[in-house]
């Protein structure tokens, strides 16, 4: 019998769907089950977006260009101009999702065992498309302690190597929740500067920052053009994970043509989907408004209900729509199958991202769970209740 | 400045696209060009398909499943079973486009440095995923002499290494128009059994073969059930291209596994897309027969037209929408340029697609172009005639 690749065996689970048995086991239990384990919020999509797919009037659904529709592109140069982003209309290639945007930027600045340093916790999926890309990923801790705050960048020195290609982050964050500011984005950028690397950044959360905090771009850091790619998408932006719709942005010129080349062998990205994105441009500013303040209420109930349970440590989220906790557990990946497989209140019971899948180093957030708050305030409170009283129930097995 | 890699500059540039600035010359001095370069068909998508998105009443553009809808794998597994194909719910995963599902193929079953022997002239794009997953192309030569047949097993077996994990066919060809025997099938299942390979099948057109031919599946070779993976497509068969809705299907359960994987990573395939191929599956059979007989009167109009043309030598497709025809003339690079560049009749003249760049060997198929008859019949004439009168000028340059 032929066999598989080592690659493809090597590929990781989901640290999510790893779950998804368990939770199918309460639901045949018949317990109701609050998902906190994943990003797909439950805001509507705007209706400028929806109606645009409903009027369509075309006879073939042809290809579009392989970097996107020039009208897209056209309106999303300037959507970034409005928001004070100075990005071309050259700068952008349309992917199919930021999964697509990140595998070209892995590919074209990175061969077969070279080295990305990535700030841990970070997007689980980092490792799958890592490995996809014949690329080791090597973390560098951040810290609950620090709310995660970017490393001290002589830990980020002491990392790189010859085959070091590029730093990855996500900001803000997921799983953290934080932002980085200013002044640590220009630290990176002096790094990555010096030792000629580039800095990818995942910054599909722009839009999600509370308390006035204002998020800063690695396309605004003068100088650093050849070394800066950005990473975008609409799903979470217009609450359209379905539309799998992103892009990588770059005025590295070189970089470009290589993403190019990737983007050309796969023919295009969706059509239908590259319509309702260019369409949800228009979403009007209110839209955002409410947005906004309907997650900042959400967080702050999260993360108050939360530190009413003792031994609970939490990092406030600046930004994007998770937030990492430390709980009174020894071990999140058992808690959170036992949450499934042999706890209800009353018959509900919670679904919690055990935290260590977004570590790449073994064996630690052994004792962390990721939450979205993604589900409204009235079951985010009653989640938490749940998970206190879980948390009791458990530790006096 | 931080460099771009290896891979990212080895990744092939399209044969087809490279000749796109010369077609903007053209259209320039207000030429009229006849598309005989590229497979996007003029054919209307079935209406049940379009109605189905016009139609959407859903509030949050969720994702899907990675693996696609069920409602769509569920359906999607009935129609395959209705044209003879024994294929499960549990074989099938959704993919974005052909292509994706060719990288998943391929991510799977190889490594870095590992072969793959595809019979020449190949599908552009088969290099370009190559050259991503790293993996090698090792070219058996088919030539026009025969129409193109499989060459002889033993030209096989002679390429293979320790290295060789797959052989990768498609049926019909593209670019040849080949249809493969029940036979050739049968020899390739045998020589994949004999060396512990897998055998990929790109059978996206399948439904398009004329004369009575039958096209014989890999999926319905007994026994072949470890090694057969077929990949497939809506782009063609609904002239659906935008859609970016494919999949990879196989019997091999540790291949699904790992391609599962790859699948997680990315999250999932577009959901308009989805929906609208799901209910593609409805399209009544008076739409197919319709478009074959349009495309095989294309086909016969085309190749008869060429046939006149001296020292014009095609093999007659009998699948696809493609034929690959020698011309006397000894670089079709250089006249597929000129053609656009510089040559006119009547302000018209026709973008064709060089052949060298669907061959692996340097050197081989140079004197080749291949036509796509995807447009209508009296354009085709018409194509034909410019192409005449064009090589008539060009060989007395």
């Amino acid at each position: 019998m032929p066999k598989v690749s080592n690659k493809g065996m090597q590929m990781p689970e989901s640290p999510i769907r790893k779950l998804v048995p368990y939770s199918e086991i309460a639901k045949k239990k018949g317990h109701k089950v609050y998902h906190l384990n994943i990003g797909q919020p439950d805001i509507k999509t705007p209706e400028v977006a929806m109606n645009s797919i409903k009027n369509l009037d075309i006879k073939v659904l042809e290809y579009s260009h392989s970097a996107g529709f020039e009208s897209y592109r056209t309106k999303l140069s300037q959507y970034y101009k409005n928001h004070g982003l100075p990005i071309d209309v050259a700068d952008i290639i349309i992917t199919t999702g930021g999964s697509e945007a990140l595998l070209f930027a892995m590919g074209s600045t990175m061969d077969q065992g070279d080295e990305i340093i990535i700030p841990e916790p970070f997007y689980a999926n980092y490792n799958g498309f890592s490995t996809a890309s014949g690329v080791n990923v090597v973390p560098v801790i951040s810290s609950i302690d620090t709310g995660f705050a970017l490393p001290p960048i002589s830990e980020f020195e002491k990392l790189i190597t010859p085959k070091t290609k590029a730093i990855l982050i996500c900001n803000p964050g997921n799983p953290t929740g934080y932002l980085y500011s200013k002044e640590e984005i220009l630290q990176l950028a002096d790094i990555v500067k010096k030792h000629d690397l580039f800095l990818i950044a995942d910054e599909v959360y722009r839009e999600f920052t509370y308390d006035g905090d204002v998020h800063f771009s690695v396309m605004n850091v003068p100088g650093l053009e050849e070394h800066a790619i950005m990473i975008d998408s609409v799903s979470k932006r217009y609450s359209m994970c379905g539309a799998r719709i992103g892009c990588i942005v770059s005025k590295n010129k070189a970089l470009m043509a290589a993403a190019m080349k990737f983007a050309q062998a796969r023919l295009s990205p969706p059509t239908f989907a590259q319509i309702a994105s260019e369409a949800a441009l228009d979403t009007p500013q209110s839209y955002f408004d409410e947005v906004i303040t309907e997650y900042r209420e959400r967080r702050d109930i999260l993360v108050s209900e939360l530190n009413k349970i003792e031994g609970v440590k939490v990092a406030k989220p600046k930004g994007a729509f998770y937030c990492i906790a430390q709980l009174p557990i020894d071990n999140a990946d058992d808690f959170a199958q036992w949450l499934l497989e042999s706890y209800d209140l009353n018959g509900e019971t919670v679904m919690v991202a055990p935290a260590a899948g977004f570590y790449s180093t073994p064996g630690v957030g052994l004792n962390e769970v990721r939450i979205a708050y993604v589900l409204k305030k009235e079951d985010l409170i009653r989640s938490v209740e749940i998970l206190k009283e879980a948390i009791k129930a458990y530790n006096s097995k």
